[in-house]
């Protein structure tokens, strides 16, 4: 049985090259006893990658060339010699861009089958995305109701989590968006209270009128200009939960960090970084809140879904360019029926 | 009687210029009921002050033009018709850069006169600085015994007692300063583990030297390429106290951020702004401490008394070039008698 991989290549320089990447195939040895083979279903496509394959790392070491590149994703054991994960069970795991993994157990998380929830919330609200919204925005924010909170990649998997959930927790949110049809979907369709498109609008005017009291959350996604603006407008004791830098990941030179820094000490602000895998050991202090939202329909999301896992070093670059319309995912092949 | 007093004449551009003070000249009416009169003695110098007349202000609404310049002062109650501080009564208060001040006693603090505690320490370790130090790094920092602090500025008033502080707490101190005199004073004589001279020696790699472990804690009063060199090197969950950014306050435009702000991303550090005003209502919990290390011969500081009120405008400037020696401290009139 054949297994196709895609296989880091060469660190990309700036923006991901399908050069990058080399297209493998591998013959599948037959199982051992305790090793189960997963199809991979949905692999998902995240900013934090974009790290992962960078020269020196970010939160790990860097993968290295030659190897699989690492994904999140879910899949369905199809053949099993490992009594804890029958055939047929869904699970999420590390099983990176290519077809097939044969896995002894570990790293496996089942994934339940839940009535009107379809597998891609697992990307979303129910997983790592839904997660990072959660903790990012209320342990690392502590938002307090009436206050303001400002989210950049707001139309994004994170920030629009992020927004609802300031929102259900009481809270003035105005998100930054890259096209107008994004900033009508936070307002119109997730109920944030304004929305900024930073490609169209001065970000610093257009958020000046829409935080009248000022900002008192900032939950980043993004960096750069866009930080800046937020930074100017924050209140005294700002908390800046730090989830992502976006803008600068593809680049080439070292970028400076805000030119509103000094705002963090005159306003006596709260910068903080956070990663979704710490909290993990937590998650089931946040699913049980998220999946109740979820169900009673008070958390939406969109997801982008690219078709073949040949198209994933192409597609990511989605996520740099903001062309992506919701959670990035490949699905590499069919759901099984439920 | 009359008073002198230098006013804000214009804002500074740059490095502050006698220019932009004037010297004036006040008659003093007489008391009324409930005023003191105060004889200025000492006049501290502070790198807050440039924030205090920059247009714009800082932490709060900038100097007025044509009024007299603030600073925190010891003085001594000449002529008094408020029975709370009557005359020979040692009081800390806003003096401000003049000879005298008539005042209804609001914002005045009696200092005590403690055997073998010069007046000066309620400047250094007993006074605004030392609760600087104690917070920000106690605080803010949140320090455990082992781990590495690094602090920039560490032969200024602050910057010493926080390596101090440091030690006492069972941590490893690594101080960044910008000369040998200074260096070798901080290790011989403070006690820090090691120490970087910043004008003569790569920051970094002297720091990734001295910080075996990485850093833990960053103590900044400096900013620019210093505070890059720290962060280049912080461990996972590093707290950075951003007490001060002197290396940027006499910038003509916008100076850029840290360029390693990404850092604190990757490694969920934390970068929380504060000021001392916002402790001072806990300052008993921090003083009975200070007192009893200072009696006990466990902190010490140097001071640079500059002589006469005339000088200020120029002596404040030693604190942005780096040549003051200690605590920055102008004396305007003699110490009573014990």
């Amino acid at each position: 049985m054949l297994n196709h991989q895609w296989q880091l290549a060469a660190r990309p320089k700036g923006h991901i090259q399908v050069s990058d990447f080399n297209w493998t195939t591998q013959e599948l040895p037959s199982l051992e006893e305790g090793q189960v083979l997963i199809r991979n279903i949905y692999l998902s496509l995240d900013p934090a990658n974009r790290g992962w394959i960078a020269e020196g790392g970010s939160y790990m070491a860097p993968v290295e060339l030659g190897t699989v590149m690492p994904g999140i994703c879910i899949g369905v054991v199809e053949d099993s010699r490992n009594e804890k994960f029958p055939q047929g069970t869904l699970v999420q795991a590390m099983i990176g861009w290519q077809e097939y993994m044969i896995s002894d157990g570990r790293g496996l998380t089942a994934v339940p089958r839940i009535p009107g929830v379809p597998l891609e919330a697992f990307f979303t609200v129910l997983g790592h995305i839904g997660l990072t919204a959660y903790f990012g925005l209320l342990e690392i924010g502590q938002p307090k109701p009436g206050e303001t909170i400002c989210v950049s990649g707001a139309a994004g998997a994170v920030g629009s989590l992020v927004g609802q959930i300031g929102k259900l927790k009481g809270c003035r949110v105005v998100g930054i968006a890259g096209s107008d049809e994004k900033c009508q979907w936070l307002t119109e369709t997730l109920g944030f209270d304004a929305a900024v498109n930073y490609k169209t609008e001065n970000v610093r005017s257009a958020l000046k009128a829409a935080c009248p009291k000022g900002i008192d959350v900032i939950f980043e996604n993004v960096g750069g200009a866009i930080l800046d603006a937020e930074l100017s407008l924050i209140n005294q004791n700002a908390r800046i939960a730090l989830c992502g830098l976006i803008s600068q990941y593809n680049a080439k030179e070292l970028v400076p960090g805000p030119y509103m820094f000094g705002n963090i000490l005159v306003k006596r602000a709260r910068v903080e970084g956070f990663i979704v895998s710490d909290f993990i050991p937590r998650a089931m202090e946040a699913i049980p809140e998220l999946a109740q939202w979820f169900l009673a329909g008070k958390l939406h999301y969109k997801v982008d879904i690219v078709e073949g896992l040949d198209q994933a070093p192409v597609a990511i670059n989605k996520l740099f360019d903001g062309s992506n319309e919701g959670k990035l995912i490949v699905r590499i092949s069919p759901e099984p029926a439920a």
